[in-house]
C-alpha cells in the first residue's frame, strides 16, 4: 500500500490515470486517508458535485493482510447531502483486493466532459478506464451480471445504480460481497452521487494474482492475531450475539428501552416489534431452504454478523437486512412485515441508496401524507420511484430533509441534513450527542453510545440522563476515528472496550503488521487527528456550534413510553470537541 | 399606529386576539418592526414551519398618512427558504389601513391546533378570528371573488394562495391593489408558508370609517411633502421611466450592459431581450382595450410604475409584470412572449408564489431537462404543478436550491438558499456582493447596486471591476434597511440618491409627521441598528462568513460577452459589515 492511482475526469483529451507514491498520505488508511486528502485537496467551500470536489477512496491499514475482520473500506468526499465533509464505509472485498495491489487510495477528481459513462479497470498490470455507456442507468445488481462475463466472479466491484447516476443525494456505492453480489454499501451522505458527478460507472478491481500483504514482524503478528481473535470469540455481542442474529438483535432490546423511533420519530415503542426481530430473522433464515442466519461480509471476518435470506421457496430476496435497514423500513414506517423488507433492501442496494435515509424519507413523506404508515407494497412502490428517477423519487431520493422541505413539514429528524438512524436521541441521549456533533450529520457508527447507553459495554451511562454524555460520545467518536482508519470493523469495539486484553491485541497486529510500536495513546492521538481534520474541514465549509444540534422539536415533544424530551444542554453538546 | 395586535394560534380554547400597547417597539415601522419584533422573540434556532417562528406584518413609519408613495407593508419571520430572518415588503392597500387603524404590526404567534384554517378581520370594532375552511386552496383571485360580497370591495386583504397553505418555500403573501385585486405580493423568502403554517387564509381590514393619519406639524408636512414630491417628479427614473415603462424598463439596459442571467445564467445576453422590453410591454398596455401603462399600487403613490396588462381583446392578464418577473421567466427561461409572462405572472399571483423562485427554479429544471429552455407552455403547465401541489410541484415550490438538489445539479444560482434576481452578479459586481452578504439571501432589493453600477444613479462604479463594491453595497445595505422601515417605496431611492434636497424633505415629512428632528446622521443610525439585529439573528441561527459567498461557479465560469468571473475578494465580502 505504497502508491496512490488518481483517475482525473476532467483531463485533456479524456480521463487519465496517474500513479503516484503515497508520499504526505503514508501511514493512513481508511477514513484517515479520505479524511487527509479531503481536507488537503477539496476546496471546503466547493460544490459536492462540481469538479474541485474528489472521491476518495481508501482500504484501511489493515486490510489485505491476515488480520481478522480487517476488510473495510472508506470514501470520503465533500457529501451532497450534508455539506461537510464525509466519510462512509463497507465491508464486502474490495478493501483486500485494493491492498493487496498495493493502493493505499483511489482518488476520482475533476469533471467529466459529455455524457460519456467510464468503467475503471485494476489490476496488476496497471489501470484502464474505459468507456462503458452500455452500462448507463443499470441497477447495481444487473450491473454485476453483466459484468461477470467479462471480468469473471472472482473480481471486486465497486460501483454505482441508478441513484448515483443520477446524482441522488441519498445514493450508496455498494461493494460486492464473498458471493459477488452488490450488497456491501458506503451507504450515507450521498457518496454515490459524486460518484456519479465523475461519471464513474464501477471500478472492477481484479487482485487474483497477488498475494495477501505479509507482516513486517510475522510471528509477533501471527500471535497477536490469534489472541484478537479469540478475545472476539469471547466477548457475547462479537462471538454470540451477531453472528447468531445479526445486528438485528437490537430491534427487541431497543424497542423494550423505549428508544424504538416509530412512525417518523413519534414514539419510542413499536408494537409490531416483535415481528421483525432478529430472533424472528435469524429462525427464516435457518428455516428456509438457501438461508444463512451466519455469514461474513468478507474473507477473514470471524464476526459473521451479515447473513444470506431467502423467500420461503428458496429464492434469493436481499442480504440480511441489517437492523438500521430493519427499521429505518420496518418501525419507523409502521412496517413488521420481514419479508417486505428485505424486498426493500435489496431494491436499495439495487438502485444504490442509503437504507436509512431511505426509510427515513419515506417515513417523512409518510407523515405528509404521501401513503400511509404501514404500507408496505406503497413502500415498496416509492422506491421503484427513487430508483426511476420519476418527480416523486427525486424528492426522496435527495434525502429525509428535503423532503421534509419539499412537503412542508417541521418533523425532519435530521441532523446537518442527514438522516438520523434507529436510535431516538431522546431515550438514549448518548447518541444524540453523536448525531449532534459528530462531524458527519446524524449517524450512529461515528460514536455508537448505544453500546454504554443500553448494552453496558465499556462501562454503564444511563440513555435516560443527561449527565455524562457529551464525554461518553467524545471518547467514543475518538477511538471510532481511529478505527475507522484501521480496516478493522467497528463491531469489534464491542470487544475492545470491554477486553483491555483484546485491545492491546489489536493495537499489537498494526504494529507487528508495520514494525511499529503504537500504544493506546498513539491510537487516541490518530482518532483526534482524524477528527481535527474533519472539523476544520467543516468549519471552513460553514458549519459552526448553531449546526451541533438536534433539531428543536426533540427538546419539546416528549417521547413514549419514557416520556423524555432530549435535554443534553447546549454547553455540553459544545464541549464534545475540548480536547 | 399605537398598538401591536397579537394573535396566539396555539391558545387555550383556540386562537385568541390580544391587543397591547406598542411598548419596546415604539417608533418602529416596516422591516424595522418586523426585525425587532422576530429578534426579540424568536428563537433563531426554531424550525420557520414550527410554533416557535412568529409572521410579523406591519405597516411602515409614514404609511396612512398623506405622505407621497409610503404604503409598503412589511411581513417579517424566520424564512422557510433560507433560514435566516426575513423581511419581505409590498405595495397595495393594506399597510394604510393597518395603520389608519392604528395598527403598528399584527404578529401571528403560536401553533394551529388540528387542521382547521382561519380569518381575521380587522375593523375600527376590534377583531374577529373565524373558521374559515370553505376558503381551503383557493387561490388568491378566487379568494378575493369569494370575500367580495361579504365584505365589498373597499377593504384591503393579506392572503395566501395554495401554496402558502401547503407550506412551500417559494410562497408569498398576497396584499390586494386598489382595484381590489390580489397583485402585490411580500414575494420573498416563503412568508406565505408561515402565515400558512399558523392556519391563517387571509386578514381582511377594513379601515373604511378612519381617516387618514394626522402628522404633529401639519403646515411643515405638507411643504415637506409638497418638495418631496416634486423631487420625485423631477427625476428621470422616478419622473419619467418608471411611470412610462415600468420597472421592464432594465430589460433593454441590462441587456445590453450584458448582465442580463439568461439560460439559467449561462450568458448575460438574451437574443430575444427586444421581444420582453418595458418599451414593448407599454405599448401594449397602452394600445390593447383595458390595458393601463401607467398606474399607482397604492392611493398616494406619484410614481406609478405598475400598470394592468390585458390580452388584445381586453381582457385582463394580470398586473404589469415586474422587470424581475419578465426576466426570471423570460430569459432566464430562454422564452420571449410578454403574453406567456403575464399568464405567468398572473399564476404565480393567483397560486400565491414568489415570480423571482418560481421563474429561476423552473430555470434550474428546464437545464435538468424536466422542460425545454423556451418552452412557454410547458411552463405554465410547471406552475400549475406548483400551485395544484403535484410532487413535481412540490420540488419546484421548494425553491430553486431544492429543485438543483432533487436533480443533481452544481448549477444552482442560490445564495442561502435563495435564488438570485435579475441581474449577474458577475457582470453587475455590486449586485453580487449584496447577494453575497445581505441578511436575507439573494436579494436585489436589499442594497440595489445596480443604481450605481449601471444607472449612474448615486454616483458611478464600474460594474465590471471588482473594486468599490463592497463600500457601495455596504452604504446602500444601510440606507434600505433605514427606508424600509418608513413605508416609503424603495424608488425613492432613485431621487433621494441622487437628490439632496429631496433626501431633506423625505426626512422633514418623517419629523413632521412625529414631530421629530431627525438629521441624515438618525437615518443611517436606524438602518445600522436594523441590520445590527437582523445580521445577530443570523449567527445565532449558525450564518458566518463561508455563507457570505457566491456559489462557486460564479467564480470559474465566465459570463459572455465581457467574459467576467465574480472576483470581489473574499477579504472585501467580508468588511460589508463593518459599521
Amino acid at each position: 500500500m505504497d502508491k496512490i492511482l488518481r483517475i482525473d475526469m476532467g483531463a485533456q483529451g479524456g480521463p487519465k490515470a496517474t500513479v503516484e507514491p503515497v508520499g504526505q498520505y503514508a501511514g493512513m488508511g481508511g477514513r484517515g486517508m479520505t479524511t487527509m486528502v479531503v481536507y488537503k485537496e477539496v476546496p471546503a467551500d466547493c460544490h459536492p458535485l462540481g469538479p474541485e470536489n474528489k472521491l476518495v477512496i481508501s482500504p484501511g491499514l489493515m486490510s489485505g493482510s491476515a488480520a481478522a475482520s480487517s476488510g473495510r473500506i472508506s470514501v470520503g468526499c465533500k457529501s451532497p447531502l450534508t455539506g461537510t465533509i464525509k466519510e462512509a464505509n463497507a465491508g464486502g472485498t474490495a478493501a483486500q483486493a485494493l491492498a493487496r495491489l498495493g493502493y493505499a487510495a483511489v482518488i476520482l477528481e475533476g469533471e467529466g466532459k459529455g455524457e460519456d459513462l467510464y468503467k475503471v479497470v485494476i489490476n496488476d498490470a496497471g489501470v484502464q478506464i474505459q468507456k462503458a455507456d452500455d452500462l448507463k442507468m443499470l441497477p447495481n445488481y444487473d450491473l454485476i451480471e453483466k459484468l461477470k462475463p467479462v471480468h469473471g466472479d472472482k473480481v471486486s466491484v465497486i460501483s454505482i445504480g441508478t441513484a448515483g447516476e443520477m446524482r441522488m443525494a441519498s445514493s450508496s456505492i455498494a461493494v460486492t460481497d464473498p458471493e459477488f453480489r452488490p450488497t456491501r454499501h458506503c451507504g450515507r451522505g450521498g457518496v454515490g452521487a459524486v460518484m456519479g458527478s465523475k461519471g464513474i460507472k464501477c471500478i472492477v478491481v481484479d487482485a487474483s494474482t497477488t498475494k495477501m500483504r505479509q507482516p513486517a514482524r510475522p510471528d509477533e503478528f501471527k500471535e497477536a492475531n490469534r489472541k484478537f481473535v479469540e478475545g472476539l470469540k469471547q466477548h457475547a455481542v462479537t462471538g454470540q450475539g451477531l453472528p447468531t442474529f445479526g445486528t438485528n438483535v437490537l430491534t427487541n432490546i431497543l424497542n423494550e428501552a423505549g428508544g424504538y423511533p416509530t412512525y417518523n420519530f413519534k414514539q419510542g415503542r413499536f408494537d409490531g416489534g416483535q415481528n421483525l426481530s432478529g430472533e424472528l430473522q435469524a429462525e427464516n433464515m435457518k428455516n428456509r431452504p438457501g438461508g444463512q442466519p451466519t455469514h461474513g461480509c468478507h474473507r477473514g471476518c470471524v464476526i459473521q454478523c451479515s447473513g444470506i435470506y431467502t423467500d420461503k421457496d428458496g429464492n434469493y430476496m436481499s442480504k440480511q437486512p441489517e437492523y438500521e435497514t430493519v427499521w429505518s423500513h420496518g418501525g419507523n414506517c409502521g412496517i413488521d412485515d420481514l419479508d417486505a423488507i428485505a424486498k426493500l433492501d435489496y431494491l436499495d442496494d439495487n438502485y444504490g441508496v442509503d437504507t436509512i435515509e431511505m426509510g427515513v424519507a419515506i417515513g417523512v413523506a409518510m407523515e405528509a401524507g404521501v401513503i400511509p404508515f404501514g404500507d408496505a407494497e406503497g413502500a415498496i412502490n416509492l422506491v421503484h420511484e427513487v430508483g426511476k428517477g420519476t418527480h416523486l423519487g427525486r424528492i426522496l431520493g435527495a434525502g429525509a430533509a428535503v423532503t421534509a422541505k419539499c412537503y412542508g413539514l417541521e418533523h425532519a429528524p435530521v441532523v446537518k441534513g442527514q438522516a438520523m438512524p434507529a436510535y431516538d436521541p431522546r431515550a438514549v441521549k448518548g447518541i444524540g450527542v453523536t448525531y449532534a456533533t459528530t462531524t458527519q450529520g446524524a449517524d450512529h457508527t461515528a460514536g455508537y453510545a448505544v453500546a454504554t447507553n443500553i448494552l453496558n459495554v465499556g462501562g454503564s451511562v444511563d440513555p435516560l440522563k443527561p449527565e455524562g454524555q457529551a464525554e461518553l460520545s467524545r471518547n467514543l467518536q475518538i477511538a471510532t476515528a481511529a478505527l475507522d482508519a484501521t480496516g478493522f470493523c467497528l463491531f469489534i469495539a464491542f470487544a475492545i472496550l470491554d477486553q483491555p486484553e483484546t485491545f492491546n491485541a489489536m493495537v499489537d497486529t498494526i504494529n507487528h503488521m508495520y514494525g511499529l510500536n503504537m500504544t493506546g495513546d498513539d491510537v487516541v492521538a490518530l482518532g483526534q487527528k482524524i477528527l481535527k481534520m474533519e472539523r476544520e474541514f467543516n468549519e471552513k465549509a460553514g458549519f459552526g456550534p448553531a449546526h451541533d444540534r438536534l433539531p428543536r422539536y426533540f427538546s419539546r415533544e416528549p417521547l413514549a413510553p419514557h416520556n423524555v424530551v432530549f435535554d443534553v444542554s447546549d454547553m455540553e453538546l459544545d464541549s464534545v470537541y475540548n480536547f
